[in-house]
């Protein structure tokens, strides 16, 4: 296997929808991308959802992390590199290069997945599946942003509840992973969007939540920064997911 | 000119982010493909916004009606066919047909656009605009859904309020069209969408809404079906939008 095949690559476009206020594309419409381009890559080498879901496996993604440079404009096309780093018995590490309009590295992201039997919900081994052929798609290529870290919420007083609705939940009714990405996005003011962007932005899905079940979202400020760890919990105060999500200044244009 | 040029044809699949519970690609999702066949087609000839805001004009959306026999299946391809029906001095009707994946036609949609002046923000005259050129686009293909029609809600008492967020809201920093749609079709209990779906969706857009802003859902029910009359209006009282909803039973699958 040649290393381009190692490395899939898929061209997108900022569409006026998926762009915020500032005319740059959103992180929940980027999120959403890099999971369509993981989905595209391991579709074509026969580790995708429907080919697994025949073999009562489906892949679970349980984290990701993205850090950027800059987002595309409105109506720029941008491109997604995605490739697998690491194969573990239970996970996978597939990471991505986001390259902007001009072949410009925009920034990377990396994700975590597991396998599970769609029948027990429990973990499959990623090694028994197809021969360990998986292993064979592991591809070298750096990956200079951080790994995913643990994030830890102390907050005990909720900033924000939400109903889950029926325009959040996916094919398994359950809370879709790029809803999370705005409705945590949604807990920042408008004024914090304007004078900052989002640098890095990560998340670690932990429990699935479903239609009508009420959410409340717990948040600590790290001191002198803006620098936010979320957490999203049940009524019953199970964790649904944690994220991280790093402003930084915005970058003077030249 | 020939007619094939006075159609546009675009095609995508139906992402597994974009479906709902039941496997079928989203009425949100859908209505931002229209309109971003509408803006694909409209930009091919030399009407896009980009080269409008040039001109300080801009196009707005004033009515999107969609009626389906059936929505795409997650992963399947769908072709959108858009054209111009006709244009008056202040308004454009631009119709389209969505084709499943073995070319059947799922349905229908019409939509009305109105041109304003980006510094007056007031209706232009669209046959003074590169010389009444627009109206050459016309083309003469059946659309055989009903027009528009003209929605009135006698509802005082809301079913459901919503302050506008950070990723409700687009470059303009206006609620986005296809939000609106999402929000709608919100309201209404997930068991309306395990019976029934959505055979017919129309919205009349009537002003702007913006961040922060808290809006309140009225809706008329009719008697003896599940035909539903939306409108959503500011504090003041003040109509955003006014949307019919007309659900209908599920087709038995051969």
């Amino acid at each position: 296997m040649s290393m381009l095949e190692k490395m899939g690559s898929y061209a997108f476009v900022a569409e006026p929808f998926h762009v915020d206020f500032t005319g740059r594309l959103t992180m929940g419409v980027l999120g959403n991308q890099l999971l369509n381009a993981a989905g595209f890559h391991s579709t074509e080498r026969g580790f995708g959802i429907a080919k697994l879901n025949e073999e009562d496996y489906t892949w679970v993604l349980s984290r990701l992390a993205i850090e950027l440079e800059e987002m595309p404009f409105q109506y720029e096309p941008y491109k997604i590199d995605t490739w697998v780093e690491n194969v573990y018995r239970l996970f996978t590490d597939r990471n991505f290069a986001i390259e902007g309009k001009d072949g410009q590295i925009l920034g990377y992201a990396r994700s975590v997945w597991a396998m599970i039997s769609t029948e027990t919900r429990k973990p499959a081994d990623l090694m028994a599946l197809h021969n360990g052929e998986i292993a064979d798609y592991v591809y070298d290529r750096p990956c200079p942003i951080e790994k995913p870290s643990r994030i830890k919420v102390r907050s005990q007083e909720a900033v924000a509840t939400y109903k889950v609705k029926y325009s959040d939940i996916d094919i398994n009714g359950h809370l879709n992973s790029v809803r999370y990405i705005e409705h945590i996005l949604d807990l920042f003011p408008l004024e914090l969007f304007k004078e900052k962007r989002v640098q890095r932005f990560e998340i670690a899905y932990m429990a699935e939540s479903y239609f009508d079940e009420q959410l409340s979202f717990f948040v600590d400020k790290e001191a002198d920064s803006d620098n936010y760890d979320v957490e999203v919990r049940k009524e019953s105060g199970e964790s649904v997911c944690r994220s991280r999500v790093i402003f930084t200044e915005l970058k003077i244009e030249n």
